[in-house]
């Protein structure tokens, strides 16, 4: 079937004079997970993975993804004509150096320039620029290879309450006009959907796993446009909720026509670092230089957490901390009495100890349940056609979140199901001291992510191990599990990590055919005193799940370490008491008092 | 007479309709130290610091410096107009961005082009555009200042020969032509004189401390031409070595001439992040679109130092080892008999033991010898004029350097003279477990500077402390003891850690009016093997001096970092033994293996 499409793709390319064809796998908003509908990438090659880009030629299909998923681009692509080329590796070669190379002198590079960003374009653009390459726009020409593509989606809008936001959309609006005006910006064009729905409070769920809406915003100094199918603002609670606010509602297609209809001489503001190439191109021709290309300052103002957000944040990691008490004893008491058990067994099973905490929405992604080699697969994804059965030996990798109304989490635990090789312990031991080591940093402000990532990285380092994921995101409250702008990795250098900001710290170990580690809590960057040598952060850990001790190996952990250990676990325990049964707490204690190192 | 010379400045500035002089502090080398021809900087405000930017304007006067020089800002420029502004701090403003905000609308900034890199006029330009600023280049306008202004310098050039180097420069001009024809140039112009010197396997004494001469070098695919003042090469064998190599010489004022004739459609490749502005508007007025700008492979290529030039840094820091054994010793028995010393005594003292160890050229930079609050100036350089008294208690600090004809050393040794405070134990004690950090630090193939200076500074910021300068530069063999491309501190990210490279790791705490202290060692970046996980490389201590262990506070060690300190001075006194007399032996024993922790 993909051989199909990929001959089916060729033949248009002859049709129409292409000498190459990028499909770079989002959506007109830049979002990292997408509808069905712009699910292009998975259309043309079956590759599941959150993050490629696929480019074809008369002679070459390939793939571009990073280190998280090698293993699954061969088991998902083995037998297709796709080759992997591997991202953030030695020497990489991006998919558009490598058209630089090899598209002919005075190629046409077809691309759908309503799902890329201008800053991508521009890229492509200029590396195919020195041997007369040229690009050839023409949105939606995935079309005519998949005649049942799915629609836009239709969810129904509702509002997030003020008690949940801790900021009133009103005065979010308010404060976007006075950042306008000291830019002397008349109008600002939002097309990141969880920009839309923060500064608007409201939500949706258009896409998996991330409760937004399928809409642009275009805020002028007197009123806003929210640009969206009709049909899901049908409740008159979010329509007042909107006419509160100014806000008129138009439909998603006319959004290019609003932005042609702006009046001369708007200065208009617009991220080309996400806004797609094609409305981009609508903006200048209309507009020519009023049209002003800078982040917006929606994106950090986000990631700035409120109070009212971080209690939400705290009661939601409490809830996933209870949710996870009642799991793993359940998995340790259902492998004891021989049922079987799947991977998703488990997953569903958290999930319905989710809904029963209240105020639940969704998971905040897909759970990743994985026993044995299948962790190995930083993000292996199990199903209900496909996934393995769970055995009392070695380890279990849990990776999952959830939205509440309050907030959303993202936690990792790693598990004994039984017993564990000397490997696995050491791998478990070095792991969790990485993820003490970036948890208990205190730095000066001005700090980047990559100057702290190492912390997490250099116990498995000085073993020779490492992992290719990054170590920590930021993440959205009830928006995309994967938040900018701060971010703890090795080579991302532009945001200095600021009190506020809630992020991931995950290092892991994986090994192909035997286990994967993970040890994943979530951390509140916070102030903690300024003196003559800075003004100095640190971080809170909000997640509370306890982390079993016995895989640890006591001789590879300093004191500081253990003590660390105990002291979290004793925290947990202390903190889940009051919403746990008798026989709960029980078991909860042997796993933490009565296991301290 | 700093406010005199200020005056006539202002009064040419009216006379030419210049709004603003800037005077950076180089030469037109980009050299970071100068022959005093050049210390124009120094000449306008008395300050002595290494590193500084001077704008003045009719009504302001205004010095940019680093954390390192604040304190020494406040000393040295007390009393004069000079204002201070703050560089390296959060929200500092460059001397760029406050003349594009305080140069009145199409305003006149004055520089002179032979001293500012084409790199930093762009800098500037770009920054007094939007307000209709120009730039008046105006090359030695402080000729008419400065009336008894020094000439060139002339030393005589030597030959540094292939059993230092490991090279010879015949082999360095055809890899150079290799590296040319792959980037298509037909010629390249080098103007950093380190990588002048390091070519052609030339020194001289043109700049205090850094043994190079003041020159530019053309390559030609076939020959080289050497511009420098032609008294300097009239010995024979510098005639005959230069010969041999197909080297030209011609007098220095006339390179911008021989440029000016090189062929039409000659392509020339020059750096011009450091070549001077006033050369390169020579070059683009001759040649046009044929001046190709980029970074010259000479840089890195002089960084990864070979075999025999290792081999000479360890020799190097062996006889830095046995000098500052019989130093420190000297010093602790000196204030045991009562007998007055004071800093330069010590640094003379050391000078003179530098010598007696043979093939020793010069100190690598002026020592930094200073006792007490002395010490709390990162870059205090103490003079016979003006130095203080050495007591027997508090610290001690020591950061000084040599040049051997096999090897360059830059050691920083802080001593306790006597009793020490719990402070000055303590920060003693955390800067000494940042050095380890750095020291044994593992990563892989990839990582840059600023990943892992960090590990130099955590224990510190734990206890909210920090050091206002870098971690860690390079260090040239026989050249200058500020060598890039590489670097250990939190901004700068662009170059990989490398095997062959040399760096120093030096963290500080400094306390104005009380102490300081720095721990300094050289360490060089190695392979240490490859795996499923990487390529991974490590760090080899090339310093030989042992360091004190009887003022750290033990119980601030982890085991691994009292095991590295007692392991290191056990080797230090081992590698020592055969070179000391039996009095030393017994000294040091009582300093290393007799003081384990």
């Amino acid at each position: 079937m993909i051989a199909q499409r990929i001959a089916a793709l060729r033949r248009i390319m002859k049709r129409e004079g292409w000498d190459a064809v990028v499909i770079p796998g989002s959506d007109p908003h830049s979002s990292e997970y997408l509808p069905a509908r712009w699910q292009q990438r998975q259309f043309m090659t079956g590759f599941t993975g959150s993050y490629g880009v696929v480019v074809i030629t008369p002679t070459h299909a390939g793939l571009w993804t990073d280190t998280r998923y090698f293993i699954q681009f061969d088991k998902e692509l083995a037998g297709t004509e796709y080759v992997l080329h591997k991202l953030r590796v030695p020497d990489a070669v991006s998919p558009s150096q490598w058209l630089g190379t090899n598209l002919p002198a005075g190629g046409a590079v077809a691309i759908d320039g309503s799902c890329m960003s201008v800053a991508e374009v521009e890229e492509l653009r200029a590396a195919i620029h020195p041997q007369g390459g040229r690009i050839a726009d023409r949105p939606d020409f995935i079309d005519e290879l998949w005649p049942d593509r799915p629609a836009t989606p239709d969810a129904p809008v509702w509002v997030l309450a003020d008690q949940y936001t801790g900021r009133s959309a009103a005065d979010k609006l308010s404060w976007l006009r006075g950042e306008m005006a000291a830019r002397q910006a008349d109008a600002m064009l939002i097309s990141s959907l969880d920009d839309v729905a923060w500064m608007l409070n409201i939500r949706s769920a258009d896409i998996d796993y991330t409760p937004v809406a399928i809409a642009y915003l275009l805020v002028t100094k007197a009123d806003a446009t929210l640009f969206l199918s009709l049909d899901k603002v049908q409740t008159a609670d979010v329509q007042s909720h909107l006419a509160a606010l100014n806000c008129r509602v138009c439909d998603y297609g006319t959004v290019a026509a609003a932005v042609a209809s702006l009046p001369a001489g708007t200065r208009l503001w617009v991220d080309g670092g996400t806004l797609n190439y094609a409305l981009y191109g609508c903006a200048i021709q209309h507009l020519g230089s009023g049209v002003m290309s800078a982040p917006l300052p929606i994106r950090l103002a986000k990631a700035l957490k409120n109070d009212t957000e971080l209690t939400g944040y705290r009661r939601a990691y409490l809830k996933d901390g209870i949710v996870q008490t009642k799991l793993f004893k359940w998995i340790e008491e259902t492998l004891a009495a021989g049922t079987p058990l799947n991977e998703m067994d488990i997953a569903d099973k958290q999930i319905a100890l989710r809904r029963e905490q209240g105020e639940y929405i969704d998971e905040s992604f897909a759970p990743i349940s994985a026993w044995g080699e299948n962790a190995a697969l930083p993000h292996y994804e199990p199903s209900h056609e496909v996934c393995s059965e769970v055995h009392p030996k070695g380890l279990f990798l849990l990776d999952s979140g959830g939205h509440y109304l309050h907030g959303s989490t993202d936690i990792t635990r790693t598990i004994p199901l039984g017993p564990l090789t000397d490997l696995e312990r050491e791998d478990y031991t070095l792991v969790l001291k990485g993820m003490i080591g970036l948890a208990t940093a205190v730095f000066p402000r001005g700090t980047r992510g990559a100057n702290i990532d190492v912390l997490a990285r250099i116990p498995l380092w000085k073993a020779l191990r490492n992992f290719g994921h990054g170590t920590g995101h930021g993440i959205g409250h009830v928006l995309c599990v994967h938040e900018g702008p701060q971010d703890l990795r090795q080579n991302v250098y532009d945001q200095a990590m600021l009190p506020g900001m809630v992020t991931s710290d995950e290092p892991g170990l994986y090994r192909e055919g035997m286990h994967g580690v993970r040890h994943e809590n979530v951390i509140l960057c916070r102030e903690l005193e300024k003196n003559e040598f800075g003004d100095w952060l640190g971080f809170e850990t909000l997640t509370c799940t306890y982390i079993d001790p016995t895989p640890v190996l006591p001789e590879l952990m300093t004191d500081e370490e253990k003590a660390w250990l105990n002291h979290y676990n004793e925290y947990v325990y202390i903190r889940l008491l009051p919403y746990l049964d008798e026989d709960e707490k029980r078991w909860l204690r042997s796993k933490t008092i009565d296991a301290q190192l």
